[in-house]
């Protein structure tokens, strides 16, 4: 291949058109039956002007045109979702089978009126999410501050309605909207965890909430978590099998600890602090701590030092 | 709820406004004074024009037109600014009272005369910052790729101009910057947290610099680094109270090490290892490090060499 | 300086530009040779769409028009890359040296030609990333939610395309390439490093990858780790030296695991445990774990419970 661009391209081409046939796993060649992701991450913008009117997209909304402005998105919705959820539902049932159109128009528009008629219940949730994270975060100034900043916020409400669309059986959009939320906020939560009320998560960064993670009520978790599975090694044999912890209400962890095991209970009250690494059940209202490693101190420091130095650290 | 999308709006939209009515805390109906973060995140791209001209926005600027361009920027940060500063300032000092919206006015046009003023110090400050990453990271090539590509220093600049907003008492707005950061790098400075000049961040994820931290000259930290408060658990009561630490300058900081509390400081020259988790000052010129936890190895390595491997790290 | 903006905007101009005349590291006046990061991420995005016809930019492809639509992508990732690597080739060579120019173009249009030329085997070897991206976690319904949502196959893939153009000596573009997918999915992997194929990152948030790293085939990673230089005290001098590890085939490591150093080898079939620190070398098909630090409990829970919670974690 010597020479410009120009005099190859008719061999670049059926080089790349010959690899499309070759390898149709990650070539999706006449099928029309995928999602677009543009249009989820548009049907995610929507619904956070749906549930934090005036803070996103339109601002300045007047509470006497109120029903109008909510109509008018409700409709965007709509349309965009009906033509993602139709294609995904086909995409998982044998494609283009005709028999099965008008039995997934029917499904489709079920499963929207479904979903949108959930906003209020996610609304009055994310209230009690915000509160918790104003009294959690001293360095939090006002409710506005967290609604327009939080990362933990923005990801805890793509979860909660990619969780709505999940509960509601809809194939491969829910896990799209939360790793949309992942790439934004590094927080990432499957669609099918399972969370309750006044969920607080600070910094949030590396967070990581497996798919069959169970929490309760008033949990609070800091960057660094990992609630996950203790080996995957047995890969898709391992598909739907409960292989993340349950967190019971009022649980808090703190930064860079791992709790892993479908069989691990962190009961009520529960404090298990930084780095901890953990796959066994903890009894209500223990406290967990890690016995700090000893340090070693080196140079300038004075013998005595080096005693004092190793704490013993209380959450 | 049976039936179709269009049967049911008229009683989705009822049932959303009744839900926008019934909590307000994350319906902003009527107020039109919160800011707009799309604004804001206009504000920060013209921000880095003027700090690194040529490189991001107008590029091929020529030095005989350069009072042009620049004059240009201005207007267009100055409409901006406008806008989003007096907006936070009368939602901060109740609302639409008309007696304050002249003295609002004049207090915006100050506070943004006095940030575009510091523009040359931002500037000067940041070759500082990039000198430090070009020296302290063997797989730069060359300081345009710091400038061009290196999260760390685009997270701290971002910081170092939000940090000028908040010394100027403008409510919200750094704070919503320094979240924009965060969601673009893993990084997360808060916008009042002090630090010098000669700042270098490696990689960066998962950094968290808290609220009331001091950070002196030519410090370097790694990715995953907390300076963090001890706990949180008093909640509001703890907000303005300085709870993170004080980083001496010449300090190191490796990769995972969690530095927490507001009377912990960190003297000249210390070098703190990777994953050390420490809640106490540690005096001048020391060098911490964990004291590696005893590995176990399985499988078909020979005996001898498991005693081999718990070796004793040094920086 | 008093008054509001427009009384001191002639004031301002003149700091601003002097500031640009100071200080020259941060400001690119008159050189015209810098590349676009905007131009830089719409090929990375033309890319996918050759990488993954069907899922990415235009849908509903239809395999009789496959060599037109193949076609038009070739013409716009010339156009774009043509504009964007003559002007890093300049800017490596002595910028406007017009005895240069000639040969620039030439050379130009060699590497684009080459690295067109390699699309087919991207798509090949990362058809084995997606297979074992499926293979390796339980969560994963099918290989296109991977293509969709996996932001570790995003991450490899464009370092994949940032790779074969590093191998081709293009200096800045690569690193700005692997520095958005960074930005993108928090996982930072060099330009540089080489990765076989069946390569698998899961979750990936912290994930860091420096750039004398050499990985094996079939090497599976979790999120926070970290495979880097044992210190980087030395600054530029090991610009270019060995100073990351080697994870030769089949090698597994858990997630928060730090593995350091250039002469550090992973050998085949080992498994890393998660949070090991390592800077030694191990053998084939060892396990390393953790020795769990000795957790301590507060509280309500029984005192014989404590005890066995000190377990002995096997992955």
């Amino acid at each position: 291949m010597n020479g410009g661009f120009h005099s190859n391209i008719n061999q670049l081409v059926a080089n790349i058109a010959a690899s499309y046939r070759d390898h149709p796993i990650n070539a999706a060649i006449d099928p029309s039956l995928l999602p677009n992701r543009n249009r989820i991450i548009e049907v995610i913008g929507l619904m956070r002007e749906l549930l934090f009117p005036g803070y996103f997209g339109r601002q300045n909304i007047q509470d006497t045109t109120l029903e109008y402005h909510i109509g008018d998105l409700l409709i965007q919705m709509h349309e965009k979702l009906y033509d993602q959820i139709s294609k995904v539902l086909r995409f998982a049932n044998g494609h283009d089978d005709p028999a099965l159109l008008d039995s997934i128009a029917d499904k489709t528009e079920h499963i929207i009126t479904q979903f949108l008629s959930r906003v209020p219940q996610i609304r009055q949730i994310m209230t009690t999410d915000i509160q918790a994270t104003f009294e959690g975060d001293p360095s939090a100034s006002n409710t506005s501050e967290i609604i327009f900043s939080y990362p933990g916020l923005f990801a805890v409400g793509i979860y909660r309605m990619a969780h709505e669309l999940h509960k509601l059986a809809v194939p491969l959009i829910p896990r799209m909207m939360v790793e949309y939320a992942h790439s934004v906020t590094g927080i990432d939560i499957h669609a099918a965890a399972q969370i309750g009320h006044s969920f607080f998560i600070d910094h949030g960064t590396g967070v990581v909430i497996g798919e069959t993670t169970v929490i309760g009520n008033r949990v609070k978790i800091y960057h660094g978590v990992t609630l996950g599975a203790l080996s995957t090694r047995g890969g898709q044999a391992l598909h739907g099998v409960k292989r993340h912890p349950t967190l019971q209400d009022d649980v808090t962890v703190y930064s860079g600890a791992s709790i892993l095991g479908g069989d691990t209970v962190i009961e009520k009250g529960v404090v298990i602090g930084s780095n901890v690494f953990i796959s066994k059940s903890v009894p209500e209202g223990a406290r967990v701590t890690v016995k700090n490693p000893e340090l070693i101190i080196r140079g300038r420091a004075p013998q005595e030092f080096k005693q004092e130095l190793i704490f013993d650290w209380v959450i």
